[in-house]
């Protein structure tokens, strides 16, 4: 009897607009490998593993517009978990259970895609079977929006992210600049250590437009005062200034500013009102002029709609090359990029150890943030452009995009 | 001599996606006009004219791809203003001085693109010039996301406002359903009065989704104790709960919901901004499970990137309208539209009084909303469906829409 050699996928952490892109990838090349019998997904990351929550994929896909509706659509297919394996020799039986799972479905390439946790979980598994002389092979297939992993020179997301934040951004100028009054806006982007997606506003920069006018990030600490003197020299050269703030913003002891921006609510608990409500409040009580501050929120992770097409395609072909690694044998690896030209804009893929990339956090490096700590260099703009270029648009069923769903995975 | 016959078109209130579509459908047909001389823009609306900002509009538009783009482009491309003339006779010089510059500038014809604020300066002006045997055409164009126009079936921009919810709400159901625990989504949705925009996002059920599984409008009275209820009994269904909620939800006795977190703007209108915020605090307290509010904000009016065709080519059609209208010498109407057909959905064009329109409001009729006070009625999804469908996209330059802008209105 011939053992049949099976994939089995799993996604992790937050959502992007790439994830998915990565999942058609894999699917699409396994589909091609005659080596391959069944493509199975693991509902909810690790725990639909460790749940034997598995489903047949290649039943699902067969055919190329169906790949290709799951490439466009946003968020995890496969559902996510944020379930952190224990240290290895502590829990053993939480390994033993994924490694039964592996054997009971022929599971030789186990795919995780996902953030630096989730390469975590590649590391400890590829570790594991290694120790065991299991021939499963672990292999980590990279993805976040915030675009903070080692050994890779952006992340699938992060040009999706950037696309959107970019032309929302734009969008929000025209709605600013229309009233003749002096007014603030503020917008509030994610990343809490690392300011790449406050960052990619400054792609909403056109000949006529110079917003965003102040960018503040994480990686520098936040001084009220300075950022008070800025705003007025801005509108002492313009009626409308507009500000990019990260949600992840810390004053100069390290206290998070949204952390100070708290109120009781009518029960006596504390809430929390965000970064970007609580420098509109400081703006009001020490400038008075108008102020509007807008939280970009989820919708900057999830807006397939305006996906990157570069993002997309990139976020495929790294689904694929983890893929060939599998087959060529190699094992507690994450897929990667790197790129070969600026211009024009060129990557080539390849692999990378994960434990140079596991719960490691890339930050922007300080020559690329301007010494005034309110504004980006035009190498971090020229570096983060490409990752934005071409339009990946969804197709349009009753006038809303028309993406695809795991059956049951949805509350009916 | 022959005197020209030139015309002056103005922009007021807040912004949408569609409004320069109006704009591009009277400069269009001037164009072709060929009694027309100049076509002249007021920068900030009434107040442009006060101040004598006019724009020579035929010399910017000399192609049709010029007119493509502004007609793509979202919010005032001339800019607005929340300028209130005074009642005539109490201050008369304001109106002396308008019709100075028309006069001046040889302008048989004022299109005033707006809602009902607008409109009313639409009555005021036509009155005065009636009262004064002036021969100037005063002509209403109508715009506004809220869809709370008298006399119009829906309003020019609810269409691309309520497609950008729709869709939204989609992929935040999409982020919302990833993880297997309990958890509550709150989408805040403008609408300070009215709540067709927050039943919008019932446009965003899908066969898979039916995100969102209550909808709150300000046309009803919002109970604590039922939304508690009501967000309970969904929880006993499904794990992820979607909820939209509308800006101006007020309590029995009246009161804005989060009447703390109201202050007062520059023009006198209230500002709201907490009801989502207040509601995912009211779930903390009394459910406990996990809760995020989503305040949809300024890019729900101009996020020009996903606008409705339909509407964006109905707004087109208006502007054509009104310009018609205005030839035949009509004055004080505004120019209207007809659902002549559900199945195929079609519409024809006429005019109105504006008096039968400044002023009003239209709220969402009681047989619209179901008696539960939580959810629409069918037939007010069929009546919004078609007006969301259809795709006007932006070309894109450098990764961001390509959008036009007024030379130096933007801040440099």
């Amino acid at each position: 009897m011939i053992l049949k050699t099976n994939i089995l996928i799993g996604q992790s952490g937050g959502p992007t607009a790439a994830i998915n892109a990565s999942l058609a990838g894999i699917i699409s090349s396994a589909l091609k490998a005659t080596e391959i019998g069944t493509i199975y997904g693991a509902r909810n990351g690790i725990q639909g593993v460790l749940e034997e929550q598995l489903i047949d994929l290649s039943k699902l896909f067969f055919t190329e517009d169906l790949i290709d509706r799951l490439q466009k659509t946003p968020s995890m297919y496969l559902g996510s978990c944020r379930f952190k394996l224990p240290v290895q020799m502590l829990q053993n039986e939480t390994y033993d259970r994924i490694f039964q799972v592996f054997e009971k479905y022929h599971i030789k390439y186990f795919f995780y895609i996902g953030g630096n946790d989730s390469m975590d979980t590649v590391s400890k598994l590829s570790n594991y079977a290694r120790s065991r002389n299991f021939s499963t092979r672990i292999i980590g297939v990279p993805k976040t929006i915030d675009n903070d992993l080692m050994e890779i020179d952006h992340t699938p997301g992060f040009g999706s992210a950037a696309k959107y934040i970019a032309a929302s951004l734009l969008e929000m100028a025209h709605d600013t600049y229309i009233y003749d009054l002096p007014c603030v806006l503020i917008a509030e982007i994610m990343g809490r250590n690392a300011g790449w997606l406050t960052a990619a506003s400054a792609l909403a920069r056109t000949a006529y437009s110079t917003a965003p006018h102040l960018i503040y990030l994480p990686e520098k600490p936040f001084s009220t005062s300075s950022f008070i003197r800025d705003v007025k020299s801005q509108l002492s050269k313009r009626k409308q200034v507009v500000i990019a703030v990260s949600e992840g913003l810390r004053d100069t002891h390290g206290e998070y500013l949204y952390a100070q921006a708290s109120r009781i609510d009518q029960f006596g608990h504390i809430m929390l009102s965000g970064t970007g409500k609580y420098l509109e409040g400081l703006i009001v009580d020490t400038i008075g002029c108008k102020v509007r501050s807008v939280e970009l929120n989820v919708l900057q992770r999830c807006s397939a709609h305006i996906a990157s097409l570069t993002d997309i395609e990139e976020s495929h072909a790294l689904g694929r090359e983890a893929f060939q690694a599998a087959l060529l044998g190699q094992t507690g690896i994450m897929a990667t990029l790197t790129r070969t030209s600026d211009n024009p804009y060129a990557v080539e893929y390849g692999t990378v150890s994960v434990d140079q990339v596991a719960n490691f956090e890339k930050k922007i490096p300080p020559h690329w943030i301007l010494p005034s700590g309110n504004d980006i260099s035009q190498e971090l703009i020229d570096y983060m452009r490409p990752l934005t270029m071409g339009e990946s648009f969804p197709s349009y069923d009753k006038g809303i995009p028309e993406y695809l769903f795991l059956p049951e995975s949805f509350p009916s």
